[in-house]
């Protein structure tokens, strides 16, 4: 039998491989798709599979990662409750990749993977393996030995698996381009502000720079293309926004999030590049979109966030929307000015040449606008609510 | 004839005066509701009420403004496209105190405000005077004679009416508890950063304190009662936040905002206790709210904050949220710990009785929860999108 | 041990009993809860309770259901996509039926329910076992061992147990006062018409008396409270209009629907008092509620109906619609006058109290309305609009 | 000076002629767009418009009004709380058809309409005439002079305009293809029945024939391209389905209608062929539509319906509404069957090659699908709802 693991290196998906053995899998691949962690992970898993004896993979995916999945990020002001939508984003490329690679080296007995039960993760990653990959049986051994940590760091030491040696990992970190996961430990409580030492990719405000830094973004048709006049693909770009803010101390969030399965968790995020380019895109959004197109994106928007981390990436309403923000994002060029510093960014200036603003319209010095002529809109505003006051003065008395 | 002025001292409103004894209105009664305003405005209507012969009556609504007004704004999150809504939630009140001091020294043969056409409190001010002043006439003199500022002071001038000296008077400002709105002048054009000069009540981020402060906002049934411990009403509350978050530089916004007749503009606000207290709120909510709830109040509050933009304070739909509302903070207890720090302000801790939050559940270390029997909600996630994809190809191949 | 089996006397729960038997469990209890299903049913569960052995008890739910439920159903226009959520209410109740039942007979070891791993039901009925009765275990034997209805009736005889006598049983249905659902056999295929057979509660339209009724619903607060000038409690009202609208074939419902796992089904429903009931509640709604008020409680609608579909009949979110509601149906009263005429249900007439609506206002022989000062609302309608035309003429060309 | 008439022989548009000429106007043109009106209304305006020495055009638009409006109307299931939007989706064409015209003929000192200013034609036809002809003025001489009904006759009597005799005209009917509208007179009373002589389009129900007759309507794309298997464009499509619903008493249609300035009107409508279409469309998308897509689509429907009452055909909402629907229509191909019975049509049977329906999948004889696996997701369905069920008993008590 043959299985194909999607390998991270860590201790979830690591277990996985003397299990499946102890299963009778004879060929044992293992695929990490790199969406931008650090290059010491993808040593590792590859270092690790080869330990343990696995046929590996990494496939570079970060360009398709940044063009294809960050940048509809920005242009759907990827936000659930406050979550830039980081790991969500990434797995179901993820799931993608590691079906090519089910297609070239299978067919495989087994696709597998090492999520847990109550996490997000699951969902999206199966989901997506069912998407590109029909048919093929999926497995998720933690999930179905109902493993603790605990437990799995037990297995391994006993079966000899190449793991970190300390049972108290403190923390679990997901990393990838667009943002980074800190959850478990102390930070279970949500009553317990997040240590420094968490973070990684963010200076604290405190330790940032005193003197503050500018950086001008521009925009075409919704893909921010440019970072101070210099152009540059969305990888590289998403690069240097990530270093810019993340050098500022730009980019941390703390939140209460609320999993799929219902269950509420505490999760921290550096996210500096998205917190950046959002920010920025949001900005000249507010510049160019008309006032009903405004309102009704924010609904767009947060069923895009809904969609996406649910990881249905894919589903027919995420290409009706998609549909819906191509028609928006085609004029929204131009560029905006932001200020940096010590942990937060501010718009100064915005501009566009579809901006829907009018110096002329909106000045206090224009008498072209008859304003005597708008007071049948006054009047009339809140017709049915004053008719209605009418009516408890009549019945309820004042 | 005797007519109503709601006077706040400023060059509109002086003008109207007179321009209605031109008109033969004999007795001008003017009313200036403070609702938080600078000290030497209310001085300077007063004066300039007495220079014009008008009798004056100042109402100190603070108290009422602060509970009746800034407490639902906190609770529905105030947030009109980043705007907290601060010069809207005013407008009902200043209406319906204008409409009690009308009852008292009344009849009016009309009620005047200065209000121009272009504007959003000309739709606030008169919706509020219909509604408790029913069948008053209603005068906007600036409106129905289109005077831009230039024609008012030239005017004004011309009569000699008590106004600044300068044509040039720079921006417009309009300032009460919750808030601080600055326009017009150079702000009109969206690429221009704002000057540090039209900022009074936020220190500049860069000249905040080096060192970060740390407070503690205690709520109750979702009213803000507390400021590290100290058990505050809300007006003595929002002043010690307005203070505390000004002196980190906390509380500037700068956005393109959407008129009600349909105008892009852009505006400057300075909302420092506003910016404070709604993000601890909306901390604390995030721990208590169930997931539905949690999505769903998110379009009542965006609902709300329409209706208030448009002024309809007292509309029957405000009353439907407004009880919707109700039922969720009953629960809204807890207290929220918050760092201020050169320009932002960082939630490091929530805490609730009511939080829908369980550690044990949370925890990756939790073997009481039967992961395996998360199979079937796996594999059915996205099931119609799968389905889809199957005849997607099938009818359009791969 | 002991159990308590939520009991309809069909086929699924039937054969629940020798299972549990089999499985050491010595005392069984039955109950069934009577939310107006056939008296026939009610009697055949007795009886078949009785030849298995179990303590049985009939809980006469009827009139708590029509208030409680029914008429709550009634306030929220109830509609899941065509669906008036029938069947869904009912569950709840059950729940919390026999949940009482288990307190007083109690403790069990387990509270029973023969819901399969498809529907909704499982997880309407769960969910308020587990709210009204937390901490005593679930056991749903149909779904754990995986069983098709034509396994159940093998195991049925050869057990022994009361069941009817065919495999073919074609259609399955499920009866309560607000309605009856039929599906299964045909009408899996949704291209296949629902032959006449199905219905039992609604005359054919084409054999429908040929002369027009008429029916005049009277509310008070939102509740239906007279039929025709008589005064009737909800249980009483509703077997009426069920009566009423059944005989003239009004309440057949077929439909696609979308349950709760994403699976899309064909379902026929017979609804006669719902469909009669909520057209004249909508159309009272229609001539009260403000404009703004009307769009947002039809969110708000939607809302709850998908809350009830999930039936999650106590979730912080349906407390919060439903003061929501109660904000509203307060003034939602007067009477509708309607037509029920082979198979169809059309408003005539409505009137109210509370009627946002003037003659005088509406009138073309009005000239209190200044037709003149529309102009400026009208010249801005669609101000942004016009921009972005503007814009695209220049950068687009005709 | 040169004015063009939009007009449809009508007394607003009648009156005009005469009045813009004592104003000085030399030159008047007149154009009648024809979107299906009854052809003696088509011939009673060019004969007046001959009488009153105007250069008269008539443009056939009913081709394109079927194709370019209706088709679109039944893809977002046109639905205004009831109304499936007749007049309003013609008003914009009208003005588009009026700005080719006032382009060939031209120029123009001013465009002119009858709209009064209670309504909402004149912001749909002011918007449609700034939108495709830019700086040229608008008049509406009806709404500048204020005038009633009364007014307006006793106008037209004094300067010899050709109207009809009575002032007694008690209904107010607007005519297209899509739908005719019928106000005023007793039906102001929305207590009042109305009457059978309003209707023209449908036959009573009473009186409809006794046989019920089915029809097929088959789709492509979203768009109805075939009725009972013949092929037929959109206009002849939908002139057939006009006949058929009306002779059976379909498309009646009596609201409570909430006009753009917030006044509740109450409108009938007979739209025999919108009714049959869209229900027909409707229940072909219920078979193909994934969950999350259905609910989605729900709101951006209510969203283009709100937006085309308004008029706003052509407001940037408006194209990115399209273009998500675009990437729904694509797949909604079928066809629906429907009876026609005496006032009702009822959805018999849908079938499509896209429909998301799997018989195998929703059959309750499939043992393939391991309901077992379900219980995790039973289990933690409502499960933060079960927290604060949790948290209310410890709190509050049983």
């Amino acid at each position: 039998m043959k299985a194909l693991v999607i390998y991270s290196g860590g201790l979830d998906t690591t277990v996985c491989i003397p299990l499946l053995r102890e299963e009778g899998y004879e060929q044992i691949y293992t695929v990490t798709v790199d969406v931008g962690q650090p290059l010491e992970d993808l040593r590792q898993a590859e270092e690790r599979a080869s330990v343990l004896g696995a046929c590996h993979t990494t496939v570079d995916a970060k360009a398709a990662f940044a063009a294809e999945y960050c940048v509809p990020a920005i242009q759907f002001n990827a936000d659930y409750f406050g979550y830039p939508l980081s790991t969500a984003i990434a797995r179901p490329l993820i799931a993608k990749c590691a079906a090519d690679v089910a297609k070239e080296h299978g067919p495989f007995d087994a696709v597998v993977h090492g999520c847990t039960g109550k996490g997000n993760d699951q969902f999206r990653i199966e989901y997506g393996l069912r998407l590109h990959l029909p048919g093929v049986p999926i497995r998720a051994p933690i999930r179905e030995k109902n493993w603790t940590r605990s437990a799995e760091i037990e297995y391994a030491e006993r079966v000899g698996a190449p793991i970190a040696q300390s049972k108290h990992k403190i923390w679990s970190i997901d990393e990838n381009l667009w943002g980074r996961s800190i959850e478990g430990g102390a930070l279970e409580d949500p009553a317990t502000a997040p240590p420094e030492e968490i973070f990684q990719w963010t200076v604290a405000p405190t330790a940032a720079p005193n003197e503050p830094a500018e950086v001008e973004i521009g925009f075409e048709g919704g893909v921010p293309v440019q970072v101070d006049g210099e152009k540059l693909d969305p990888l590289a770009l998403i690069q240097l926004c990530h270093h810019l803010a993340g050098q500022h101390g730009v980019g941390r969030i703390d939140i209460m999030e609320d999993r799929l399965i219902g269950l509420k968790v505490r999760e921290n995020y550096e996210c500096p590049a998205a917190v950046l380019l959002i920010t920025a895109h949001q900005a000249l959004e507010s510049l160019i979109l008309a006032p009903h197109e405004r309102r009704f994106k924010a609904l767009v928007d947060a069923e895009w966030a809904r969609l996406v981390y649910e990881g249905l990436w894919g589903d027919p309403l995420f290409e009706d929307l998609s549909a819906f923000n191509q028609a928006v994002q085609q004029r929204v060029s131009g560029s905006v000015r932001l200020r940096l510093y010590k942990g937060s960014v501010t718009v100064l200036a915005r501009s566009s040449p579809w901006a829907l603003y009018s110096e002329a319209d909106a000045s206090f010095d224009d008498s072209s606008f008859e304003q005597s002529e708008m007071t049948g809109m006054v009047r009339t505003h809140g017709m049915s609510s004053l008719l209605y006051a009418e009516l408890k003065r009549k019945f309820l008395g004042d």
